[in-house]
């Protein structure tokens, strides 16, 4: 690979696009004709407006994000929209629906418990969230204020892709789509809000997209500090206070990128590509073995073990050695762990396999 | 300048150290011998921890920060410090002082007021906060949980330099640093609690400083969102979810640039010098006038006028095509206005004042 560049599987922050970090290389100093970079711009100026606007209608774009949705760019990460969702949305009968799958919507429950009533509705904390449970609506409440899942479990491994979003009766659906927005295709208005740190797929750590419906702001509590109101940050087009405003023009580029490349759909293709060749190998492999049901399977966190600790521990060494980097897996699982994220080019991950092969020979 | 470079005298974002950004660009594609940006590193990676905590490091020695206070890297801006103050401070007597020196202090009142009782101390909105107003400790609550104090207003350009700061007789005294951090000297060890958006001396928007002082945390109000609650924060060195490590990275590098110049106390030598060629030049200006008390003024906003609005509009297009930018006033004050924080070289007023001396004499 170019410039002595390792193949990066780390769960996030991660791989981004050669072609994105060259271009926001070439402009770093100097932006266009505005002498000045782009992290001196005042967000208030008119090149600066020219970015941040550029950036919200490529993603609108890219999404297919109805008019009456409002995308909004936050800082915090997934961590503070734990805490936002509830401020904002648990307003009406002071409850919500919870499905648990892994560690974040742990952690979104604990958060939420804080300003409301929650009800899990379903889990798979039984077999270490190796699956995504059965969502049966008859054990959803109709009168819950929203209805709340991880959409990608990046520790675990499971996805649940937007055919399996289940029909609420008109409850808000919440969507943490952190380490899978723009990787795989969902249909936005089956949603109430989704948000997603950007550290995955979409640039530098530090911000956050939230896309909202209109319709479902402007109630929040009373508690809620003015940062913590998606009312405040729609009002102001996320321009209320300084947003991360390098982030946002990084993030503006990999939205450039993701079209060049095709769109979300044609990024969904790859993606499946590069999946199978790793569940491929998985499945065939004697040595090497997958941690997730194979129907749940997420696209861009691959989970497996080999037989023993000793095993795990002299493949990851080897494969650092060798150029394939932070392998290692979540301690909860073990293992390994390859994050194929957008910006994991196809030929990372056949190269990777190619590696696995020939360590299964070895190790046999 | 070289590179097309403007002179950039926005009030944030603003002008960064060229050096800096230069060896940022250099080093953007691929980080020494990791293979990969520093955009893409886990935070959890020991490269990233070596950043991390390498410019944790360097901001305690310039600033001489106490070993009992500990440095946080958040995100949010001043805005959202605006809620975490009273939400982990007000735990007490519920109840707090606070100074009102300009916008900034406004909201942080508007903001506390939502979760405690607010008296206002003293205040210089009757002559639109063109003076500090005088901190007399006989009209401070002894039983207040906390004494709060923009230390640099940005819009009005005024400030509180360290001599300024009150003795509270044991309230912890809780410091806006946002505009002037590493510009002035302050002793910490007279606060309790210091804050400061990184966008005006410290690198890209999106990164906020806070210096706590350790026995002032851990006794948040219960409804304070997890990811606002400083001891958390604290326990996890600043990891407890992805912080923006691209801006703490970058902020890094600022904080070594400032070591190399001579530190804080150097700079601020060079800001008086910066500030001392502008204000002896509205001083003994027929034409251009200062807005701001003498004795109050800021080292790193200077707000000035001309006499009519015509004149106003017409310096700031003339100012704008020699490649002085972003001079205009805050809508509150008019006119016009220079930041001139760290980064912008001495050369940078001169050049500036030689071309006002021109505007002066074609315009009398």
């Amino acid at each position: 690979m170019e410039l002595n560049r390792v193949y990066n599987f780390s769960a996030g922050p991660s791989m981004l696009p050669l072609e994105v970090l060259e271009k926001a290389q070439k402009e770093f100093v100097v932006y266009g004709n505005t002498g000045m970079s782009v992290m001196e711009m005042s967000h208030r100026s008119k090149d600066y407006e020219k970015i941040i606007f550029g950036a919200e209608a490529t993603l609108r774009e890219l999404m297919e994000v109805p008019d009456n949705y409002k995308i909004l760019f936050l800082q915090g990460g997934g961590s503070t929209q734990f805490a936002m969702v509830p401020l904002n949305l648990m307003n009406k009968n002071h409850k919500a629906d919870y499905v648990k799958t892994g560690q974040w919507s742990k952690k979104a429950i604990e958060e939420a418990k804080k300003y409301g009533q929650v009800n899990v509705v379903a889990s798979s904390e039984d077999k270490i969230f190796s699956y995504i449970p059965e969502l049966d609506p008859s054990k959803f409440d109709k009168d819950a204020d929203y209805f709340y899942m991880t959409l990608n479990n990046t520790i675990y491994g499971t996805h649940i892709p937007d055919s399996l979003i289940p029909d609420t009766k008109g409850v808000p659906v919440v969507g943490d789509m952190s380490s899978n927005i723009l990787a795989e295709k969902y249909d936005i208005s089956k949603f109430g809000l989704i948000f997603a740190g950007a550290q995955k797929n979409l640039g530098p750590a530090g911000l956050t997209i939230a896309i909202v419906r209109e319709d479902l702001m402007g109630n929040a509590m009373d508690i809620t500090p003015t940062m913590l109101r998606y009312d405040i940050h729609a009002k102001n087009d996320s321009l209320y206070n300084t947003p991360p405003t390098y982030s946002i023009y990084f993030a503006g580029l990999v939205f450039e990128w993701v079209k060049a490349m095709g769109g979300v759909e044609a990024m969904q293709k790859i993606n499946e590509e590069k999946a199978g060749i790793l569940y491929s190998f998985l499945d065939n492999s004697s040595l090497f073995k997958g941690t997730v049901v194979p129907k749940d399977r997420s696209l861009m966190n691959v989970p497996f073990i080999l037989p023993t600790e000793e095993l795990n521990a002299k493949f990851i060494k080897e494969a650092t050695a060798a150029g394939f980097v932070n392998l290692k897996g979540h301690r909860t699982v073990g293992g390994m762990r390859a994050s194929i994220y957008n910006a994991m080019p196809v030929e990372g991950v056949k190269k990777l396999v190619d590696f696995m092969g020939k360590f299964e020979i070895e190790n046999k």
